[in-house]
């Protein structure tokens, strides 16, 4: 993992800014023989395009992929897959009147700072317009997990705005695509739909909890001691832009638990282990237990709002910011298919991983045989 | 970051398992030309080393690092430095009999599945013993910092023990040092004792959250997008055993704030940007501000208890596990130096980085100029 | 360096297919604030365009690049540089006979092997349109060469073509650009023109030894031991296509040398050492001595001639291949441009590394001073 | 690969110094359950060891390696592998009066050109002393090779010292371990001795021809376009000390065929493709055939020398160095094993990589199914 690279092995290489010509992803280390063509990518672009609701920023991007190498006659060829997405609708003048401005809460002052320069349109490469190019490698691993591990399903959902939480009580994964927040409960899509109005009528932005979850990933997965399974999904979500924590599991409650309550006790299932309570989210010593696997992250809120903040100009002298432009007035919602594609394309990095150290796509210790 | 390997260019590769002849890191990518001896990695590990106070394992280990390569007339040569400590108090007897067994919270399981065999003798490699490793490595780190960057200051200390907070306002980092417990709140010191006394007593273990800061660090560090300077805090922290969450700054909470409770303002000082808050935890678009940097993170409850848990035996046979030996009793404690050590393997790291990219070890964008 | 990427700082990943929509480099690490233009790249790709003289192949290919990331106004980021090449001039229909058949010499029946299925337009991902990829970040390379080093030279020439070498006698570099064979040497190029004619009616191919020199590199750049500047610099020209042998220095003559002969003895002059002979090719122990770099590498014969040779198909029964399109009857000729964009890349890529753990773009240590 | 590690997944990070307390390797992505105790490492080590016959450094190292982790009852745990070779007859006195002296054709001085510092005892870090660490790495190699490839057989054997080449005609494998060279040519053997005996005495030494074959790897290994298998293998003998040459199959020469001679024909055999020569070295498009591969490569003379050479001092003063101690006179015969090692981390690595996209360890492409 370095600079513009994720993963060990299927190695996803995003580039591009907000308003240059294209965005994309260089995908390397892709097994072959994998049935693959844009239209599969696209359905997962066209759950994180903007525009869809009023709760997102108005941007009128098609976000369309083209896929310019490593697929012949409908499948890959085992060599590097680059993935286009034109830029299309880019208003440049919007922020025109913040070259020399620095947002209070965003990447504008510590981009200059770095390198002396900075594309300062729509924020250049810390943009979260980067996130599509994610979600586009995603969908390659989705596909090739598609055919590794079939019975692998992931699921990511917010699971709080702003000081809002979902009613855990009331998790219906089926209303999940059913409201634009990504939200697992229709009562809290109807509030935050409110919340949310009132938000961005205030000129005010909020942020958000995401969660992220994988079922029938087998036991196994995780390389120890520094490429970790959990250690690469903190890694992959801490990489999204404005997320400010990462959790497995229990995550930060661990810390207030005993050793009695933390315990996830062990019975003997028909098909292997079964644990009574998943306080590890599936992950024990860095290594999957074949539960679950649970991850949850807090996404900070839009720092281009329309409240004025006090900030400094470039030379030195004191400005007061006030962001127009068309942001998201809770970035933490187009988060949720951008975390789908990080789970996807550990849990694929980690199975190339364990195959390759072990030849086996599963557990090697077979426990009660 | 891969498999057993940590960073980028300041590459830290530890090995060694709990009752082998001996474990240890290999440091590669360090710079010519600094002054180095075991005494000063030596000042670091006594500090995790076990056996300090009743409240933590009584397993004796001197922990006596070698410089093994890489060091000449007290010098670092730019070559590989090997770091040895021996491995002395193995008591093999005390795990005999969970050779077969898996205690539920712990790695045990895990590595049987993915390797098909595992080293049982006090967890093997998963064993927190591993982390002696990081802190002679971060003491390299360190001793390359102080004359790269001769302000940083590195501090780590705990701030939760189970459900136990310490009260911010008697926030005193010269109590640090001072109790068993690296908490900078005398009152607490006194208080946990007594907790973790009973805790003990009880056959049970604590959760800690432990925060870890780092006060000079330039701004301009942070490698956009996949090797952000959270994210591979991040990884850096999530890597050490038992932790379950990290967080940069008002972490997890960033959630619940709105967009202006979360913009830190900005005023032009003296010698730069200055700002009124630190929500972001000193990171901004992955890249540092110049600010303090905040990492804190949730380390689960030792899974080693005497109380008994229900579990199953390798050949899927139910099984009542009641773990005897010399176990840390909240194992947060010793994670502080740990912290410490990675946080520092992560700075000089990023600051190379950045180094190689720019030429500079600070910012090349000058704010006021 | 993995799979489609290299380099260990500035690092470039190439993708795309012979005959797919495009081809083209990612460029990541880049130092910022570095002038470049899609111009100043085009220059080089011109150089190695095909069809610029009977004696390459004859597809028309205008290798015209653009910069789809990664510059703002003229001047580099610091974020990844997408560099994108259309393919324009595909004639598929030239390849279809081919589909099942292997070229004895080439590509075409491992990749099959190793994947299960391949790419059979023109080579596909094994094809010498790769190389413009190359060419291109090469260009973004030099032009930061340029900035760090201005007294940096690259120049590569044609030593032999089959079994015709060159009169080192008759050495003058001014003739290289002045004829299609890049060889510094009038009288050859006269003579090659016509031995290529003759080639190219008989149905045949020939190999050519390529040099690639540097002046100007100072004395320090090379990581030992397993990123030597010899060893990057052998896999960088052994990645080339159909290159099968690489040399530093004397080379191969090396091994029939004594020891008094190898020594190149080492006067004190104004500014440093001199060398009195250069058998290292101005490296020692995988670091630069500050003499010329001196590299020489084989490329083998064009695999796809008209005479026919025997090979097998798919299905494993007999065939006999005459490969017709449009080849290039020496494919080492256009290998020239290739080799100075991999010596640019690796000298950047050097001193990035040098930079990084040294803090200097030249060596540390001062003899004399 | 990078600084001081070799390999993508199988990887060996070499430390240590001439004259340090020890050297050895740390092994990571080991497959486990592989047996392996330090006696089937020992075996190799003892064919590297030096002082064996007259015509090797009379320096008396036992070189007996520990593993001091990643094994536990006999076999491989998955977890890193750490070597360690005690250094015994450290002479240090020896070297003293060359402190400030640089050996012509030597890396003292880029050494500390670079560094501003060295180990200046035995060389240090580039002593050749670094390879047994490699000669143990590669012992751990065939461990798992065995078990993965069972028909592979890695043959390494010098085929010239100085200008005096074998016989191919006279070829005889059975006769490499007979003789000191490793040379499979019983004339030759004795030709030889005669030979550096008196450039012993001369005070010179010769340089060396080295080749190294593989059979029984099967098609498919090697990694487009930036990890081919021959740029691999050719890096790794690189990296070797005094290399200067590296070549696959024809390898040099292939720069003066035709395309008719050089295009190794195809037929069909019982057990897939019969090749009728093998000018390809066993390689095409950087993916293994299933031929034997045959690498080459140039070690030159050995610059430590009793002959004068003129050269310079620290302070720029002219210097005339005559090396004493105890060096080889042909530092090419003890490369034989180093190869040997070099090349079975090479394939492993390779296996490991295509195991990882494929799930295979074989060719999923099957010509004549």
């Amino acid at each position: 993992m370095s600079y513009n690279t994720f993963g060990h092995l299927f190695r996803v290489t995003t580039w591009g800014e907000s308003h240059g010509p294209a965005l994309g992803a260089t995908v390397d280390g892709c097994p072959p023989g994998v049935a693959l063509d844009a239209g599969m990518l696209q359905h997962w672009l066209d759950r994180r395009k903007p525009g869809q609701s009023r709760h997102t920023t108005q941007r009128r991007e098609p976000d369309a992929v083209e896929i310019l190498s490593g697929v012949y006659e409908g499948h890959t060829t085992g060599t590097p897959i680059q993935l286009m997405i034109r830029n299309v609708d880019q208003r440049s003048r919007d922020y025109g009147n913040i070259a020399d401005t620095f947002r209070p809460g965003h990447a504008d002052i510590t981009y200059f700072q770095k390198y002396g320069l900075r594309d300062p349109r729509g924020g250049g490469r810390s943009s979260a317009r980067e996130t599509a190019a994610r979600v586009a490698a995603g969908g390659v691993a989705r596909a090739v997990l598609q055919s590794l591990l079939p019975d692998l399903r992931i699921m990511g959902y917010m699971v709080a705005m702003g000081p809002h939480r979902i009613d855990r009580a009331r998790f219906d994964a089926s209303q999940i695509d059913q409201n634009p927040f990504w939200v697992p409960d229709a009562q809290a899509a109807e509030d935050w739909a409110r919340v949310l109005d009132r938000t961005r009528k205030d000129g005010n932005s909020l942020g958000a909890l995401i969660e992220v979850t994988a079922s029938g990933a087998p036991a196994g997965l995780g390389a120890p001691v520094y490429a970790k399974l959990d250690t690469d999904l903190a890694a992959a979500m801490m990489s999204i832009n404005a997320v400010k924590g990462v959790e497995i599991g229990a995550g930060m409650d661990a810390a207030s638990l005993t050793g009695t309550e933390n315990a996830d006790e062990i019975d003997m299932g028909a098909d292997g282990p079964v644990y009574r309570t998943n306080k590890a989210g599936g992950i024990l010593g860095g290594i999957s237990t074949g539960q679950e696997l649970v991850v949850r992250f807090a996404v900070k809120p839009t720092s281009s709002i329309t409240t004025p903040r006090d900030s400094i100009l470039r030379d030195g002298s004191p400005n007061t910011v006030v962001t127009k432009g068309r942001h998201d007035p809770c970035v933490g919602i187009r988060a949720v298919p951008v975390a789908e594609a990080m789970m996807a394309c550990v849990l694929l990095d980690h199975l190339l991983l364990h195959r390759a150290q072990t030849g086996a796509t599963g557990p090697l210790g077979d426990i009660g045989a």
